[in-house]
């Protein structure tokens, strides 16, 4: 099953449609499920221009839609982070998890991560792709945990936990719609954010 | 990038070869990624065998191989648990974590968990085969956790976290070749899981 998604705005260029829609395919049909053509007509973009702009073809195309889909996660951290009253570990991990709930309920459960999708894909571009956007959300991550008072040599681990669980619970509650999993994650991790680490 | 996997062993017969060389093509190439005909060869089957066997098609066989994958993933909990001298349940995790980094490292990082593979999958028969299998694992496991000492009412929640983490740490281990991310999530689930729960 294909899901359509929205096509991108147009007030974005050509190429950075192209790039959007590579990262927004992606989420729901994976990197092998992803055609060229479905990228370009998704984009709106015309065919011609995909090998002036992507001479390394799909596997620039599709690195590119990772990475900026794993900037986008990464600078929202920054944004949940700047509305909380109060910054705890909790408060930040059950913004980003609340987050996620609200992407699942609207797309109907169609659409996963991204970076998931590119890290179990076989193609290592693919996968080296995943490698990078993980890190680069990872790092801003860890550095706001720190802001919300983990100790700095236990914000990179613990954001490793954070991240590994809520993609997890992402893809449990995508295959039983019902976002169960990421209530279940954030109770079960609350004792360990609460005290922002219990060594 | 194909990854080639060993043949499966002729003891079992054609039909049995067929589910498994399934379960075991799109832990690397996922569901989109794994033909028919690879399912077909890498199982030394004859190809003629297909139709009578799976006249549900590539669902089926799908369906078959994943539940399979998560029928052995359930029993392996059980030999875990009967292994441990001192059953706790960061005894029984570290088991279960101990495995996928030994099955990382012989396969090179060529493989991940069929179940996330076939979750993450357009197609909705790969993903009610994830619920499925996924609920087949989170029962024994769950009930293994109440081996342990865990509570009850707290097992199922635990074991879903659990079972999520573990799914994240896979996929950035596998992006990254190399383990740390599932040594990192034992030691920051150990005091969730040394005490049996912190509620």
């Amino acid at each position: 099953m294909t899901i359509v998604m929205k096509k991108e705005e147009s007030r974005h260029g050509p190429r950075e449609r192209m790039v959007r829609s590579a990262g927004t395919l992606i989420r729901s049909n994976g990197v092998h499920g992803t055609g060229m053509r479905e990228i370009v007509e998704q984009a709106d973009a015309p065919r011609g221009s995909l090998q002036h702009y992507f001479p390394g073809g799909k596997d620039q195309l599709i690195t590119e839609g990772v990475l900026l889909k794993g900037d986008m996660a990464a600078r929202k951290v920054g944004r949940f982070l700047g509305r909380l009253d109060y910054p705890s570990p909790l408060g930040l991990f059950t913004a980003i998890v609340d987050d996620w709930r609200g992407i699942l309920h609207r797309e109907g459960y169609a659409g996963g991560c991204p970076l998931l999708a590119a890290g179990i894909d076989p193609s290592l571009a693919a996968r080296d792709a995943a490698r990078q956007a993980f890190d680069g959300w990872l790092d801003p991550l860890a550095q706001a945990l720190v802001v919300t008072g983990v100790p700095e040599d236990r914000a990179t681990p613990l954001a490793i936990l954070l991240v590994s669980a809520l993609e997890g619970a992402i893809v449990l509650s995508r295959v039983r719609r019902d976002t169960g999993p990421l209530d279940t994650i954030v109770a079960e991790l609350a004792p360990l954010l609460d005290t922002g680490g219990p060594r």
